[in-house]
């Protein structure tokens, strides 16, 4: 199905030590490709605002047990009497990595053989309290960008994106010709693969688990990695995550934007609404914004991103 | 202190049955003054976007024990091989209101004798599985308005709000006219009181714990009320909570907002940061993103809103 | 397969309305059963220590997904430094409830549409604190009294019991027979089915899950109940639990004893040990000991059962 | 106040490193003195019930916020409908260490700059997932031994220990030979301070808190140290802890005694009811029954541990 070869292994080890991104903000930097995101592009983000309609990119948060929720968020109420009135109160706990939540990644998440990001050494970073490199309070200021729209069942025709065809970089490149889209640096990408249709199609299927190797599933193949970096986006929102097997002996093939290039992650976004209004509305691009919660230390944070067009 | 005799046990009473807005936006609302913030009043917002600075108005993430925080929230790292690689994840578990925690209050999480928001009853209302009645879900398409700083102790020529001189809604108006602010139906105000300075004036005292008999504690006297129903206020953004003691035989002060007008409470904000940038950007409004997590039957969420100039 | 005509939905409501020991020890009494442990009960239970060898009845703390684990506990790790030392400490939190986790249930834990134990109204005695009727710290002295094993699997000379043939309570009373075995009133009766190896031969089935409709299961029809009366049985020790379906039109079926005669259940025994143990030792009864964490309000509690031979 | 001179630095790390059981029970033993509990000493221990009265050593499971509990327990509630009927679960959470839950530590918990029990490397065996040397499930099949209670403030005439007079080892003799007590290998010993006295009559003075420097408090000195190796004391349980601060340069006092010499210790034991029923009894010895959760890595155990005369 893709139009070209498939890289290398050899390319494959290039895109992710070759191209990284480390030192290009200084070497102490943490923030990675959301420096992209400068005041200037801010304001640009802000002027796309021009219908002011709101759509949240997040699904719920995941309480229920379920095939593709194996350690479920925990939820629980109390009330408290006050004077003739009342109030309630609810805890929230959430081991929120997995495929189940709406969340960013922080640029401490993953890492390979090599390092962690702009080249810090895991065993001195993670601790028991936390990270203490590239964790998700250096991005509590926000993250407000333009976001662009790369729906890729709209371009193939089809429901949702299947195991035997995931997307290549050298597509989405298509898209954004097909679209007459235009990247700048340090737009957020949302590449829409149809989870929902996908998993309606595949009622029995879960899309992954928690632990353990990983399940086959469809999603995006480690060639997205040059267009990440050749784009210079600074999150990729996405509603399918990497595309399983690999196909290349590398513990994290999409998800090493983390630790090469700085580029964020927001990973399980609910983007079938997005997509729909993308069209009811004949845009491609608005405002995204991100505001993670700022936990010192975090590997990340569930989120509730929203688009304004 | 107070320029008018306060107002009387009735007049206060009359702020919160007379003149609530239930039914105004429909009996089966659950929306509740964020109804006042309209596709165009977002496009309004986000045209206030001028300089792209962005400022966080969240505390961090209340990990750490200590006497404004007898409830600390849990952040537990788990790390995981995979290949040659690894990733680290982690849990995190709030139980986010009391005085800790930045966070948004819903329209459920408040009653007294008479019902919750809408006339509704909290026997029926609130569950073990949640809030069936204006639960957080109902604004998870996000709070994208035009945000209005209100710097008390800017105002006063002091560095914060002190026990003895509670802030009075005619204080506020005076605000609006020494700084020549006009408010609009669906701003969100930022009520700042400079927390952060009280409590280096006072090292010792807490500013409030979660049960109990509530402390006596400096901030907003129930006075405010009718001035967030005048002029139509979304949200009131706040680092001082409600005035204690009341000084009137009610349960709730200000916080009667929620279930008297639907406008929504955001506790424990961070707005010295805001308050400094506002001075510096010679400026009283913004663009304010409130972004709260989609947790169906949820009272409320922890959040970092952002204020972008 | 049984012997005997079911009971017919009549007989099945008197077990547990006509019977019921509400009152027996008082109308304000909330240890049921566990009443029957007298201090010369426990003495007695003491003197069946012989050989001194111990057995744990206990599973694993359940943190690990799977079928029959659907709302894993959590196990998170912190170390702290000391000097030129340091501690490891960790967070347990479990929902304990359900099939994973071997627990306790307390006399509050379930009850039908007339009352909870000795006749209270759940509506006023299950609070989002707590229970205030029947919760486990009522037994917070602990149970220690004599343990009888019935061993069904080696009764029938088969691996374990199975979907098609329950064990009904005239089987329970044909093992006193065959074993020569006198049950005094307050004894533990640990009834082992066989569930690990009625796993090991349906590995693809869940032995239950959490919520929803109750799976089809293996275990104890609700003939039991009889039995638990006539003998005055303290706590039922079992490893599969009640069978499902229950076959009449009654919300519990075994379960129904800890609101009708006030007996304790412990769930999900690890029994197949024990069983072993029995048959080496060539004995029937030895001192159990439970010790329930002493939580105001919980409805049961997670235990380490302990059989002393 | 001390009888005897204190021991010089020299001599405490003598009994820490130069008296330390590793290898006694086999370099790869992960029980320590519990091996000490050999089944013959489980059977003498039943034979010490005469009258069958039970005694929890348990505290309550600590929910509420507190001076001496700065990160409470989590107990939420659920319902669930089933039929006509009902069921109500709990949720438990508890970080345990520290000084407000009555819990048990396992050899894991704590080290010094040597090494952990048997001589194993933290760096090693302290991971995210748990501890792999040392941890609680080595303990599962329980701790029933001979209890023995060494009654301070009976032996002193006082109501509590008290800070500027702590607990010494010399005491402990004095008291078995004021009492008449003879101590065998694999007794556990019961050290009671008096806490809840010494609390009543410092009524703002937190006994400890999680994190941070140690405060001042009452409790056992380390020349308690030689007094559980020279008995073989396989259990100490406590009310009162380490007498801080420790007057020496080590990490570790009392405590010392996990990885120095395999004691198993019974942390926040309540100990006013056991000392009162020894009165009452006229007795210093009981069956002692401690059964942990069997937490696969765990560092230790919540408990309710029971006495049983």
């Amino acid at each position: 199905m893709p139009k070209k070869p498939l890289p290398t292994e050899q390319e494959v080890r290039s895109y992710i030590r070759d191209r990284r991104n480390w030192g290009r903000w200084g070497k102490d930097d943490q923030r990675g490709a959301i420096n992209l995101i400068t005041p200037a592009k801010r304001t640009a983000a802000a002027r796309l605002v021009k219908t002011g309609r709101s759509v949240s990119l997040s699904r719920p948060f995941p309480k229920d047990p379920g095939m593709n929720n194996a350690l479920p968020a925990q939820h629980y109420m109390r009330t408290h009497a006050r004077g003739k009135g009342a109030f309630a109160a609810d805890y929230y706990g959430i081991y929120y990595h997995g495929v189940a939540s709406t969340h960013i990644d922080a640029l401490c998440h993953t890492w390979d053989d090599d390092a962690m990001w702009n080249g810090r050494d895991p065993k001195k970073e993670i601790t028991f309290d936390g990270a203490t490199w590239g964790s998700i309070e250096h991005w509590a200021e926000g993250i407000i960008t333009r976001g662009v729209m790369l729906d890729v069942p709209r371009h193939r025709g089809v429901a949702s994106v299947t195991q035997d065809s995931p997307i290549h970089g050298w597509e989405l490149e298509d898209i954004l010709v097909a679209r007459g889209i235009t990247l700048e640096p340090g737009d957020a990408i949302c590449v829409y693969a149809g989870r929902e249709a996908w998993q309606a199609a595949n009622p029995e299927t879960p899309y992954g688990r928690p632990f353990g190797p990983p399940l086959a599933r469809p999603g995006l193949h480690v060639s997205c990695l040059p267009f990440l970096r050749d784009h210079d986006v600074s999150v990729l929102v996405w509603d399918m995550l990497d595309h399983q097997p690999i196909g290349y002996d590398i513990p994290w093939a999409v998800h090493a934007c983390l630790f090469a290039y700085g580029t964020a992650l927001l990973d399980n976004a609910l983007l079938e609404p997005l997509a729909k209004v993308c069209v009811e509305q004949k845009r491609d691009d608005f405002m995204l914004v991100i505001a993670p919660l700022n936990v010192i230390g975090g590997t990340g944070s569930p989120a509730n991103p929203l688009a304004v067009f």
